[in-house]
């Protein structure tokens, strides 16, 4: 029996050493969105299904994890007429449903333009696979009720800041619009009830190259003209030389309304060019984040309306993070148009980038005490350590000593004394001895 | 709609000023849990269905959620023999059988004496009502393979030092011991068979008084000699005079094997007493906590096995938190014997008694920005007070400055300065007025 004793299928543990590198990491990224003027809420993690299973949510309801309702009987299962009928909650599937949830509930209370922190786990019934897990944490920044670009700013050079705080390299933030996509797509030639199909492929043009996008753009029947003409589009042909940036064009400071619509085909969405411009010159002025136009950015969420920004990494081929303005959705279940944009990042992927000092503390102490020891005068020496600062560690004298010193040592301790049966009042008179930070 | 959309029933949003404050008690607790040598530790909200619904729960299992099992079909529905064969996981209702979980699975990788930290939410649909939620976090310390009272003194002394940390002032920490209990009932003449009987109605003691428990237990038919014997042990005769002691009948410097002999009948568990007095004075020696000996103290959850205890606030007819040995339970998943004993908080319950400082910070500081300000300006000038400490909020110039200077205010910010259309390039030019503390 001992050998199966597992945490849920597709789900893990977290053990002492990496749940204090979360935490630490955390807590860098809540101080830096909390500086930046946001504020961080927390829902219950399961809400309504209802609310969790209405469309929202897109693919993720389907790897919902549905809650059961108490106390039902056999009767209610005979006459469910879909297994969902049994169930009245659902563990939340991201953060975005539960924050459209809360601003109905709460809006009264909230300042009119509200910039939330949530920073919680999530939960998906994906397929297990290695460094995918079915509960994982996310952390979202959101402004509610700011229609203006300096939304975008904001949230943008908030997430630089957090990278930046967490000596993550490297990054740079991709931006595009879903008005410049459906507003290049129809000056294309391509029907208005095809764009979400034709999206669907340049999604993926950096894992199928402009010339699978091509085929499967002609395999599904599009206008042979109107693929021509994508073909034509400076940023579709350049697509591929830099292919790490996604056929992204220029550095932030570069990025005017005439150097986005140079590469772009006649007859964009004028608006959108003007506010990627607005938000590529105040995050220029503001903050060092590494922007970048990227005309083939799509994100997959339907919900998009506006600007859409995603983090990407040279060394990984998926984005720490993303998001964009979805203004039709936080109003939902409120009955009323609601400005909103929000980013978030994949915390999971994160973590894995993050160089966290191992916390070794100078003070941190382990007492080795004898099994006859005074209970009293080991107590009293252990409180004198932590009231001076120390975080203190009570471990028996082990026959192995050199095993328990280096366990010791790798959890962070920096020194240890031996506690005989009569120890010294004085925690100072102990025979002190180092313990070398583990390598 | 709008005024019908609220969280799950009994569960609860959690508002910025409320996060904030639960954030820095959580801290407070976790830093001195840390300091006394614990080590945090998180598993999945869920676990297999299998071990949450095994019978280490108690009563606790009937009030759990399960999740419902993906893909179900009607064809599973009609299969089914009871509801919960659709279910393969559940929430958990507390931190203990996730922790025996944890320990089957990871304890190759844990020190042979194992302290572990959960601070974490769990559930239970208890029926709604105030001050009662169906999620709720729960503060749990553990120590696992530790057979001595060091364990229970390390306990005791930790949260005692997050007590005081937290500043909740007048609590005491009620102790007994199972073996006590089972052994006073057995020499007092009640059969061993009835003890988990007696056990149920000397635990309301506090509420029915001695005259309820003798009524009930005589009404329960237990023997006549047994519970005139009850009426003469010293502590239950007295029990009243101090009422919101429980009883409870010396301060910890007093605890001596004699001291505690004195209160109860002839005949208790020797090993008992001896192990509660070498927890008093171990516990006196090092640490202001002021244990109390309750010998008619007997939580609820039948898993315990050795010394028990809870925090009483003399002004509330709850406990803040309990807990006790219990040697039996950890090893239950791993098929072995394992010491282990553990102390959990009612987090929800003590975060009404804490005093938190609002977290007015002289930095913190509000831009009131007019509609056509230069947003790369504004951007900027919010970098520098960023980058100089402070935490910012923008804000629209609002009509009614009262209103929104009064909601800065009482969010924490103590200064703001209205920024025009070409404002400064330095924070410093700014003409800035102070934000008086929401009082």
């Amino acid at each position: 029996m001992a050998s199966a004793v597992t945490p849920p299928r597709g789900m893990r543990d977290i053990l002492p050493t990496e749940k204090s590198r979360r935490e630490r990491v955390l807590a860098t990224v809540r101080a830096v969105y909390r500086a930046h003027g946001f504020d961080e809420i927390e829902t219950p993690v399961v809400e309504d299904a209802a609310r969790l299973f209405s469309g929202l949510g897109g693919d993720n309801e389907k790897l919902a994890y549905a809650v059961m309702k108490r106390g039902l009987t056999m009767d209610d299962l005979a006459r469910a007429e879909t297994p969902l009928d049994l169930a009245d909650l659902g563990l939340r599937f991201d953060l975005t449903v539960p924050l459209a949830r809360f601003y109905a509930s709460n809006r009264a209370q909230l300042p009119s333009v509200f910039r939330a922190i949530q920073i919680a786990p999530v939960w998906r019934a994906e397929r297990p696979q290695k460094g995918r897990y079915r509960q994982f944490v996310q952390c979202d920044i959101d402004i509610i009720g700011e229609p203006g670009v300096v939304a975008e700013v904001e949230l943008i050079t908030a997430t630089a800041a957090a990278l930046d705080a967490l000596g993550v390299p490297g990054c740079s933030i991709r931006i595009n619009d879903r008005r410049i996509l459906t507003s290049m797509l129809s000056a294309l030639g391509f029907a208005a009830e095809t764009h979400a199909a034709v999206l669907i492929s340049l999604d993926k043009l950096d894992k199928i190259a402009p010339v699978g996008v091509v085929a499967e753009l002609t395999e599904r029947g599009m206008p042979a003209a109107a693929i021509a003409a994508l073909q034509a589009v400076p940023a579709f042909a350049a697509f591929g030389a830099e292919a790490a940036t996604h056929g992204a064009t220029a550095a932030a400071a570069a990025l005017t309304v005439d150097s986005i619509a140079a590469v772009l085909p006649a007859g964009v969405d004028e608006q959108a060019l003007t506010d990627l411009a607005a938000i590529a010159a105040a995050v220029a002025a503001s903050s060092a984040a590494p922007l970048v136009f990227d005309p083939f950015l799509v994100r997959g969420m339907g919900y998009y309306t506006g600007p859409i920004f995603e983090v990407a990494h040279p060394e990984f081929g998926y984005s720490l993070g993303g998001g964009g303005r979805y203004d039709g959705m936080i109003g939902r279940f409120l009955g009323a148009d609601v400005a909103a944009t929000g980013f978030s990042l994949g915390f999971e992927r994160l973590i894995d980038l993050v160089e966290v000092d191992a916390g070794h503390e100078a003070a941190d102490a382990a007492l080795l005490y004898d099994a006859d020891v005074d209970l009293g005068a080991l107590m009293a020496l252990k409180a004198q350590l932590v009231t001076g600062g120390a975080r203190v560690r009570l471990l028996k004298r082990p026959k192995n000593m050199k095993a328990a010193l280096d366990q010791l040592a790798a959890e962070g301790f920096a020194r240890f004394a031996v506690v005989a049966a009569s120890p010294p009042a004085d925690a100072d008179a102990l025979d002190w001895r180092r313990l070398e930070p583990a390598s």
